[in-house]
């Protein structure tokens, strides 16, 4: 076997910990040096391939390397950018083959969500039909939490940490509070689509502490809403209400949406959180606080999961590990074996199974009356948010997060438009 | 000397770490139990001491006590209510003295910013004309760090670490995106009256990270920051910025009031923060995304600063010592010697000089045009975010925050109407 070089590409919104999956590849491609010769990463995803933009990992430090485990975001850069089916547009995906075929490269690691699962999977079966065939694996990454097979997705835990914790703090400080000023305290968080980051929001149900939360996948009741928010304000003091960005009505409007005007007539400047707590104003005329996480939730890495951080790593790991035992076209996944204590290992999934299944919160997951999570989802969650992961902190009060040099691969193909 | 009782009470909004001074308080007091027999905490501050609503401390364990070093919020409760001058309501003073008198309480140590300075200053000249003196001594907190005279206050250095991390990761997080996706994220943060907390957003400004800050103290000027935010878009890819919830049009009207109507003609749903980013977007169409921190940063007791820890402890513990040596009227304050390294002792100013007087930025803090942070300021911030003082987790994932007994104390009076 000749060596050979790789390929890895980030894909979509950036995590805490995909720099720690970028790490697990490129470490454990640098130990096997005699079958793997460089790990060449695209600039800005897969638009680094497509564009011939590759950055040469080699010149990167074992130090600098090293650093990925703990830095959040994506350290070669990232893109929303859907690769188009391939009768629509073949000419990108032999773009690809021939960009790895000029720079010899064997190995395609894509580390993203559903839709580079779907691009993983036709590479690896175009490449084949080319002549030039690519081994492709797919690394799990998503906050969303909505690959299928896998028990978890990468970035996740982390989030769901930072709402949990988030979310206990800040329901102390209003308790403290609620006596003469704030009673209600609002947290939106992310998840268009599935309600797991919102279900992590309930795990700060502790100490007497009530949380209302509002999912995307149940339809919103005002009425059912606010008098559970009354009646937690009346019997314990105040209430916490975490909702979903994606939370709508059951006409399918988000509740972000609802018909926010500034003074020139533009459409909806605001998030469902602050919607939500004038709701509840309106109604009792309790004094409220709202917050929206946004970014910090996702870019959080001061408070990442330590299992998070742990299975970043070990998928990248495992992603190397399996296509120099000759496996194509699968995805690395966490299996759980136990929940308490928390077991788990690395199995794997074909792509085929993986590509264009979204995998949605389990009904089991929610409460009957559709505000809190069930014990089952609390058992599936707490293994998810267990142990601290921190990094490491310069004089400047600030952690030591890693900037790579990022140098560029010489190109040896013509310019390619996108 | 016999051995009275203290009373020490929590007032305003609460930080991450208050209940460390509380801790000082409580430990030094145990410490000296030949002179302090039993410290009364007021529940939901002073309105806990105007109903004769006391907690008896001495209910509460040593590990509980000491755990209240590493809890957010205000442990035995707070409240924004402010007492009226003494001419106007002569009876609420007196009332103080009469519970402090019925309870045999000798010591007053009230933990808050710049009103309960005041309310602590009135009750120590009042307990002498009453012939029942009371040692009253103020211990400064406010994330606000609008007080005068000590050099910092307990609760912003954590609320500027939490802040400065936040944008820096973040800021990461964009510059990954930026190519295809966000280029713009604007973080709204506390601070009506006073820019210290925007300020602490600057600090971020590492790793060629771009960060425009929008303060209270400076007139918002929009062609100006438009043409900056747009600048650093097209040099450096993206573009970060920090807004203060105070920041304003010339008229004095804040960015938050923009007009903002909802469907039922409601005024002002949103904050700076989505007018900011909706500003930017209407002018030159960049994508971008918003968060507001609000009670999450100052709650934010996971990522808390050690030298805030340390001070706010210190700051509890000096009261007490002060009042056993048998000062009066006074607030310990930190002192700076020097800022690198950074050393500080305890001081202590008079509160007839604290009393009503608020600390604002100093201007050669902020750069000419306004939207940056000086090297001077940087000296002076850096300091406060130094070290990491993390609480414990449990098996939970979550920290162990401590809920107090928090018994009552038996009243001894008759009823009292707010």
């Amino acid at each position: 076997m000749t060596a050979k070089n790789a390929f890895y590409a980030q894909s979509g919104g950036v995590t805490s910990v995909i720099n720690a999956s970028a790490c697990g590849v490129i470490q454990t491609a640098r130990q096997h040096s005699d079958k793997i010769a460089n790990v060449y990463a695209g600039r800005n995803g897969i638009i680094g391939a497509l564009t011939e933009d590759l950055i040469d990992t080699n010149q990167e430090s074992d130090e600098d390397i090293a650093a990925l485990l703990h830095t959040p975001s994506g350290a070669f850069g990232s893109c929303r950018y859907k690769l188009k089916s391939l009768e629509k547009n073949r000419r990108e995906y032999e773009r690809l083959i021939e960009v790895f075929k000029a720079h010899n490269i064997g190995y395609f690691f894509y580390n993203g969500g559903g839709d580079s699962a779907d691009t993983c999977y036709k590479i690896s079966q175009l490449s084949e039909k080319m002549g030039y065939p690519v081994q492709a694996i797919h690394i799990p990454k998503t906050v969303d939490n909505d690959l299928p097979i896998t028990d978890n997705c990468p970035g996740f835990g982390s989030v769901a940490k930072y709402i949990a914790v988030s979310t206990q703090e800040a329901s102390y400080d209003v308790r403290s509070m609620a006596l003469t000023s704030t009673k209600v305290f609002v947290l939106e968080v992310m998840g268009r689509h599935a309600g797991w980051i919102a279900a992590a929001g309930g795990l700060a149900d502790v100490d007497d502490i009530p949380v209302v939360i509002l999912f995307p996948e149940i339809e919103f009741d005002q009425e059912k809403f606010l008098a559970k928010v009354d009646k937690n304000v009346k019997e314990r003091g105040f209430c916490t209400i975490v909702v979903s960005e994606g939370a709508h009505w059951p006409d399918g409007r988000f509740l972000a949406e609802q018909g926010t005007r500034d003074a020139f007539g533009h459409a909806q400047l605001g998030g469902a959180a602050p919607v939500v707590a004038n709701m509840i104003k309106d109604a009792f005329g309790y004094k409220f606080h709202w917050a929206v996480a946004d970014y910090l939730q996702r870019a959080a890495r001061h408070l990442a999961s330590a299992s998070d951080v742990e299975q970043a790593y070990a998928l990248g790991k495992a992603s190397v590990e399996l296509a120099l035992q000759g496996h194509n076209a699968i995805m690395p996944t966490i299996v759980r074996k136990s929940s308490s204590p928390y077991v788990w290992e690395i199995g794997e999934a074909a792509l085929a199974d993986v590509a264009n299944v979204e995998k949605m919160m389990p009904a089991e997951f929610i409460t009957e009356d559709g505000f809190s999570i069930t014990d089952a989802c609390r058992e599936y969650l707490t293994p998810l948010i267990q142990g601290e992961n921190y990094p490491p902190y310069g004089s400047n009060g600030l952690p030591n997060y890693v900037r790579l040099k990022n140098a560029a691969v010489e190109k040896r193909l013509a310019k390619f438009e996108l």
